[in-house]
């Protein structure tokens, strides 16, 4: 009988959702506006509408609906209860109470980067696996631990804010979080920006890079060409993000650690040079966890989604 | 009818056995000699041999036991399948299958330090919490990490390796584990003592510390009576367990840090100076995570082993 479930994805200017068969396969996607007036308070309401008038135009009924998984950016408590969302204009709410009790069916909830990471363990790039790391390189870094096909989500939703694991206590820049040496500091976009610029800067080497226009992309692509500065700007990258992975590896051990957000769209010559780093100083039980580039890019949240309904089975 | 559990402690020198109530109330405990001899091979059957002699004793049959939970100084995997126990002279072996084959009741095993801290979680300073970090300081720093109330046991049994962790990394010296500047080299009673003695080498200070004779315990107590340069290896030592607990908090975010081992023996002065430490470096949503001493001592593991049956249930 219940054979479709909703992933669904809110994020600060759009919400997918997505329409997946039991078996994960994903049927059809959408996109509405995060509608932010008013402290967002018709992003609900918007997101029951579209639901409602997809199940209309699919001939869905209840009956047929597993349920909705969500995953939300911001801190979420292990009952879905969202703890303020200064992204969406949120206070405390509990998401899963108010859509169930439009929808008449389970909703279930969890931090976006988390329900991501047991979207890429469950139908991505740690399929058949049982317990990921995902690490999202982005504007900043992002994280979501899954052990035993399920989130790790931690005491005050803090779990897997992987981007402010403390790297180099002798950093005198300020992390967006008030402290200093975050390896979302060095191993974001623009912490790898931020980096070339210093490399630029001392401008000892020629290289394609200039200091004007140099972005995480263009490094990525002239260390592939074989530009020298721009290859030790990677390893000096790679390094830092290797530590930090031997360092969660003698906590959480892992079978794999996925890297995704938009600084992974540099594929394989990333997680070769990361498995290279890492190598350097992993406990040695754990010198052969996977390290693979995330496969589901930005639909990673909406299958988590439908992870989170598997996880509540 | 299943009203009785056991809690097994497997060690190098002794075997430690627990009879609890199904609330996880002790009823008596015992201690067997750990044969090593000839591999280890005897001794599960030694193990069998005393439960089954206290079955007698108390009037029990396998009817009214829930099962015998076994924490074992090795690697474990999911399934309770050792890979390997070289302190006990083991190879590759499935404990809770031998031991069920000849005993008749539900057999579950897992790491002795993860034992132990679901132990604590469950019967000791974490009661009535989720979640857990253990940080065992004696000779060496051993962990254990329990969340939603289950052993985090990791990929290859290296889940709770926190003494592994590289806080140094312009250390010179090596760890035991083939690298360099491991928690541990740091944090433990040698490392304690190490540190002791590079501060009493420079000798600038009046002390009553004296080069030959101070170990960690000596330090803590001159510290408690005052003694600056106590005081000051106190901090330092303190400073690099609670910058690495900080770390752990961004990645696990337990309810609770418990302070184990030989170490923690000094108690709250301990834990204040940790807690201070911590603040400094922690990541806000987690600046008010419990830590505290443990609080079962060398009774943890059999505690804990009760609670495999718990968490089994």
């Amino acid at each position: 009988m219940k054979r479709y479930g909703f992933g669904v994805d809110i994020g600060g200017t759009t919400c997918k959702i997505g329409l997946f068969q039991e078996d994960g396969t994903l049927m059809e996607k959408w996109e509405i506006k995060t509608n932010k007036e008013h402290q967002g308070q018709s992003i609900l309401t918007d997101l029951t509408g579209e639901i409602q008038r997809i199940m209309q135009v699919y001939g869905l009924s209840a009956t047929e609906i597993m349920g909705v998984g969500v995953g939300i950016p911001g801190p979420v408590e292990m009952d879905g209860t969202v703890n303020g969302c200064v992204n969406l204009g949120w206070g405390r709410r509990n998401v899963p109470a108010e859509l169930e009790a439009v929808l008449g069916v389970p909703v279930f909830a969890g931090n976006d980067a988390n329900v991501a990471a047991l979207g890429e363990l469950l139908y991505g790039c740690g399929r058949g696996k049982n317990s990921l790391v995902m690490i999202t390189m982005g504007t900043g870094v992002g994280g979501g631990i899954v052990d035993n096909k399920r989130i790790l989500c931690g005491a005050n939703g803090a779990a897997g804010e992987i981007g402010h694991i403390i790297v180099n206590e002798n950093e005198t820049e300020h992390c967006n979080c008030g402290r200093r040496g975050c390896l979302e500091q060095y191993v974001s976009a623009t912490g790898i920006q931020k980096i070339a610029r210093r490399h630029l800067e001392q401008g000892k080497e020629e290289t394609v890079l200039t200091l004007e226009n140099v972005d995480a992309k263009e490094v990525f692509q002239a260390a592939k060409s074989g530009d020298h500065v721009a290859k030790v700007i990677v390893q000096e990258v790679c390094a830092i993000l290797g530590k930090a992975m031997a360092n969660m590896a003698v906590i959480l051990d892992p079978e794999v650690f996925a890297l995704g957000g938009g600084v992974s769209n540099a594929g394989d010559f990333l997680a070769e040079e990361v498995r290279r780093e890492y190598k350097k100083y992993v406990f040695d039980a754990c010198k052969d966890t996977s390290i693979v580039i995330a496969t589901l890019g930005n639909d990673a949240g909406i299958y988590g989604g439908m992870g989170l309904l598997k996880e509540n089975q």
